[in-house]
């Protein structure tokens, strides 16, 4: 299949996005190469928005997907038994829960990271019989109506078509400007404690370690062990919505690791396949375990392939630490870069954001991120933008890219740049 | 991978529920039959809640999968073009669309149905600047908050641990005993129709013209009728919810299409990709196509493998009446088989149901209907139970299984239900 | 004071609405007639939208309140104990409640009608735990967020700027043309007993026994009594609203009691403190007085000077049975009347509606109601319209009326009818 | 009436509150004096919450309603025109208005605050078409829904019994201690100008400018000035509630005017009428008047005999500037008095709080208020405490309470807080 497909996109919705940014049309990939239909090769630093942290087709993956498939085993079956399910469950426990002291019990809510955080905000309010969340300033959990009330994007709010309630943003971490000296949860936590503040007692509070569409904003460490603190303190459950940043993408498997905190409640989903599988987890504390059987149910609640795909991941990246150290190792290059950047653009107000392989160049001027990002895909580089303005360059490159790789493409955005800040 | 494996239940959420009907695991699965571990073969009359249309594993689909998936095409890319995303919208739109007199627009609204719903009702909701949707008695719809509010079930409403608003429960076709003769859009009509009836007005009505989850109620074609007249002269939108009952379970392509009617929302999933794959579809009226870009996102939307074995399935099944006949055939079959128990026991009070291969037996005493489907376990074959007092027996048998395999299955059904009515 | 005032309708807003039906200044009134600045007498069949049911400036009560305001009695005290507060009590415990069996505790939840219906709607849901309210097609019960919620006037809806949610309209008794034979809560019953019907459990339904904003809708005893039935078997609050209905405006002191039914909850205001002075009372089953010291509260909560009237209202006219007697008396004169006038003009498509003395005169063509109201006022009436149309002249005399009163305005509304339908 | 009645508290609902801490019967009252049935004399530095500025049974305005009521005057009558309402409004804009350079429009919204509060916050959304407002944390508003929604306190909110929303609360002046030097509107006007804060765009900000119930908590100048500042440069509507702290409370008629801003829509009630009648108004600008005639109707919108008692206050004591004056005045008496309590007491961490005559002394420890406000009451003084822990005594006298009243009050609160701090 390389001949040039005719244009569908007349047949597609408006709604289509990233379509529009790279118009081309792709047909194959390999790690951190995706090729067009013309087999020109793009080095590919977006992965899915965080779902390929392997690579696309990782071989080791591949080889499980193709055996499984081709022996016929279960591909669909709802929330039945399969061999491919034990299998995910035990290896994901063994090799991920319990060595991080974890007893968390595994949920499957349906196929997407949505489904993941419905599921997460309906638990942690029939727990807590409250209705109110607390979420964050630039969070992102999802479009469909609850996960959309606790997302903070005001065009993607606008979509709901009716009032989204029962959330109050709060500021994320280093929300202010330095200039002021504003304590981290000085807000949040006076009007938890004050019985006149109007504030409706939370149920939960629900956050990103780092906010990957938010601008890669990454928390730090005191921060988010002040957050857990404070949930403890107020009797607020606390939900981490790991689904970009788990699975690895800053540096260890869970992106709160470093924190040393321990969530209520964690979604998983984009990587936790390793292949681009749909396929979301909602790990909880087994004394929250109280949906009834089938309180909360689905089509597609475990995807058997996505398990069969999922354990080889786990066996292949996560029963050492290398693929965490590389991650740390590669980060610093990005950092490096970035910052070298910074100093050799100063008028250009230049801020090198994230942490691990979660990582975003910011522009002074919002403008200039999007045209960065298309200067790159000109010179065979995929990366996205993000943040409220869509002022961060944003990347999310496959966690197993070669140095050379990395290199390259950090050769083109420096590149780009230059073109851009020198027009 | 043919070991019995270690019982991973207790790893798993209380929430699980059909791995407590059939407390056995599945390993291998083939056309209408799945294999436990230990070879054991069942019947599969359940077919992935409506998932499998076309079986397990069905050949024509295994292999255009294995190909696509051993040449490395491209498995995840979010929403950008691919040759598989075009080819998929291309055939759907040319077999599917087209010849039915149809030019909705196709959206991928995430992986699952209920991303399906819930991109219905928000543009349903942005398109009239009104927030009210009239949902009938009984429907489901799914999980997330939206999809979830005009679902009927009160047991997974109370999940949803807020109260569920802007939804308002109509009756559906034939809701009142036959003794009263309601005309069928009394009550709504009415409601509609006076400035003083306190009913917000509806932005959308959305419904399944046969429910499964409901207890496989069938919607008469002049109630559907009805009800798209009444939409038009209310200037209300039409969502049909063929999630379920689409790709051909009644018959038709559609489940609407004997109706005559054109919805203006259609939300499609389940048998979709043809192979038990996630993939959703929510399909607009061209001049409703009203969503910016990217104001509805989301990770899995469009999984590649999902565009080929689906636009396989349409290729295979769908270019001329050959299934919707052996279905309506084989329906006609149950039926009769159904007929026949119901004159068999008058005291059981047993209602047939349903159209096509979407088939009730209604048990007079609810908890009947759930030991059928424990006896027919027992016998080799997987049926579940639906409606609001899990008082159906529900077939939703693959549409390609053979007639032998049918007629073994309803044997199965005959002497579970003379073990439990005799009993 | 007689001489003609400036205009100052433009320093008000646009809101007001009586003053546009009656564009003269009233100064005086004295019983049933209210006098223009000019001297005009008016003979008042709307008397304060039932809030002067003893008539305009009645001298039992005038001297009564003289007497109490030129002895510097208590006149404002929110919630303390005052003697006019206590002689209230005990009057209308003594005379009201004890006669009539009924026990609840008397709340005064703030001056006027919708206090009264807020805090009934709140005690609901806090003793039950649910949020949601059943309440009828074409109810009226005030403005206020929470009785507006309840109302079904959609122009009067759409003020409140925010979607209306946690009611649900049932359709009133009568509510469908007779030649549907609909089993009065057929419909309300079947969504309640449909454990999948997708209606929120109510807390409480709410209902007047008589429309008066909706039409002069009079429900049957035996709806009534059904109603209360329901409530009873399916664990709902009932609450009656008889703020417009209530202090004998039907004939007796409860607009209920003939029908033998005993509200959990009965709102009263309009003529309980029997001078216009505004003046709100919730009662409550003492089982059900829940809400904490404070829980709702207000400033006017009980203003003295009427309780001095109000105490006096019942102590005049509460004693004996001769109120109750007469107003049904001169209501069947009003019917007379009205009969006499859907048989003269049989294409009108008049009906006559009501009871005691809360009387509606229904025209076929909505707009001739307006009509003859103009007439009447051109005549020396005060007649309004209601109903969701507004088809409906309405009359609420003083029930304290002459017999040559009552008869001289039927008189004027023949004459006016007579000109509207020949013309 | 001078003999002690029965107690009637058994008749009344549990929720009564002002009874309980001042558990005597009050039977006549006089300016700052009142008398309970035994004859004991009470200052009164309640002033019936503030509804009581010129005291109780002011002669001027006695002497009026005696007139008034004498004459047989309309005493109820909607909205319909009438004198008393005619002269009400003229002597407003005239005296009041126009003045102040205010071209307002008056609503009579219902008899009381609450319904003033629910006008404003329905006109701001319908005005706006957005559904958020921004309250401050220890506002109190009111207690029906829409008002409630908008209230800080959490046990008066929780007696809603469903999820209150559409508010999001932001910090009143001066909220955080003192060492956190952060900015007014730091955090409202980040969320504000991010696009992705999640914060609804709000239609309205409602605030007092002194808060009463919240404890006496009085925004500066500067405060309100940058608040209205906020609202206009973010397109919001500014609702100053001044049902309190109007009326001259703090000096000036509008609290507000100290701080030269003008509001698009204020509310007032309480003092309103001069005599403790219900009244109440919603003034709105006049491009902002867009209610459809009826869209917010109500029985008692206007109270004839409150208009001619509202008009003779503004005509007694707002036609010079003396009541102002002596307000201020009287207001720097009670600072004195307070300021030497703090410096007595230096480990009770008192602190003196408000402007003009809406005082308050705040206690370190705020079960001391309760005690202190107790120790008054049995010397002879009703005061009342509020605040969220109702930490604060807070004094409402009358502002017409001669030199010798105001200081024998203080006095008594003098050797209350020595009774109690020495205890």
């Amino acid at each position: 299949m390389s001949l040039m497909t005719t244009d569908t996109t007349a047949l597609e919705s408006d709604v289509r996005s990233y379509s529009r940014s790279w118009p081309v049309v792709f047909d194959r990939a390999q790690g951190a190469t995706m090729y067009a239909e013309d087999g020109t090769a793009y080095l590919d630093f977006f992965a899915g928005a965080g779902s390929l942290n392997y690579g696309h087709n990782n071989p080791h993956m591949k080889q499980v997907l193709l055996d499984y498939l081709s022996s016929d085993r279960v591909v669909h079956s709802l929330d039945m038994l399969t061999t491919a399910r034990s299998e995910f469950l035990q290896t994901f426990s063994d090799n991920i829960l319990k060595p991080r002291g974890l007893d968390h019990r595994v949920m499957f809510p349906g196929p997407g990271g949505a489904n993941a955080v419905e599921a997460g905000l309906k638990l942690a309010r029939k727990i807590t019989g409250r209705e109110a969340i607390v979420n964050f300033t630039n969070a992102f959990h999802g479009m469909t109506l609850g996960a959309l009330s606790v997302t903070g994007n005001s065009m993607k709010r606008g979509g709901a078509g009716i009032p989204l309630v029962h959330a109050t943003p709060m500021p994320y971490d280093d929300y202010f400007d330095d200039e002021h000296d504003v304590p981290d949860f000085l807000y949040l936590e006076r009007l938890l404690e004050d019985a006149g503040s109007g504030l409706n007692e939370p149920a939960a509070v629900i956050v990103e370690t780092l906010q990957g569409e938010g601008g890669i904003n990454s928390a730090r460490v005191e921060w988010l062990q002040g957050l857990a603190e404070l949930c403890k303190k107020q009797d607020m459950l606390l939900i981490v919505d790991d689904i970009q940043m788990g699975c690895g993408r800053t540096g260890p498997f869970f992106s709160f690791e470093e924190a040393g905190i321990v969530p209520d409640i964690i979604t998983l989903s984009k990587s936790i396949s390793g292949y681009g599988l749909p396929l979301a987890l909602t790990l909880v504390r087994p004394e929250l375990d109280v949906f009834e059987p089938g309180e909360h149910n689905g089509t597609f609640r475990g995807f058997a392939p996505a398990f069969a795909t999922g354990a080889e991941t786990i066996r292949q990246y996560w029963s050492d630490d290398s693929l965490h150290k590389s991650t740390i190792a590669k980060g610093m290059v990005i950092e490096g870069a970035f910052n070298a950047l910074v100093a050799k653009y100063p008028d250009a107000n230049l801020i090198s954001k994230g942490r691990g392989l979660a990582r975003g160049l910011q522009f002074g001027e919002s403008a200039k991120a999007g045209e960065v990002a298309k200067e790159c895909f000109t010179r065979g580089l995929l990366v996205e933008t993000s943040g409220p303005e869509d002022e961060v360059v944003k990347l999310l490159p496959p966690l197993t890219l070669t140095d050379e790789e990395l290199n390259r493409g950090l050769d083109i955005i420096a590149d780009s740049v230059a073109t851009v800040l020198s027009a």
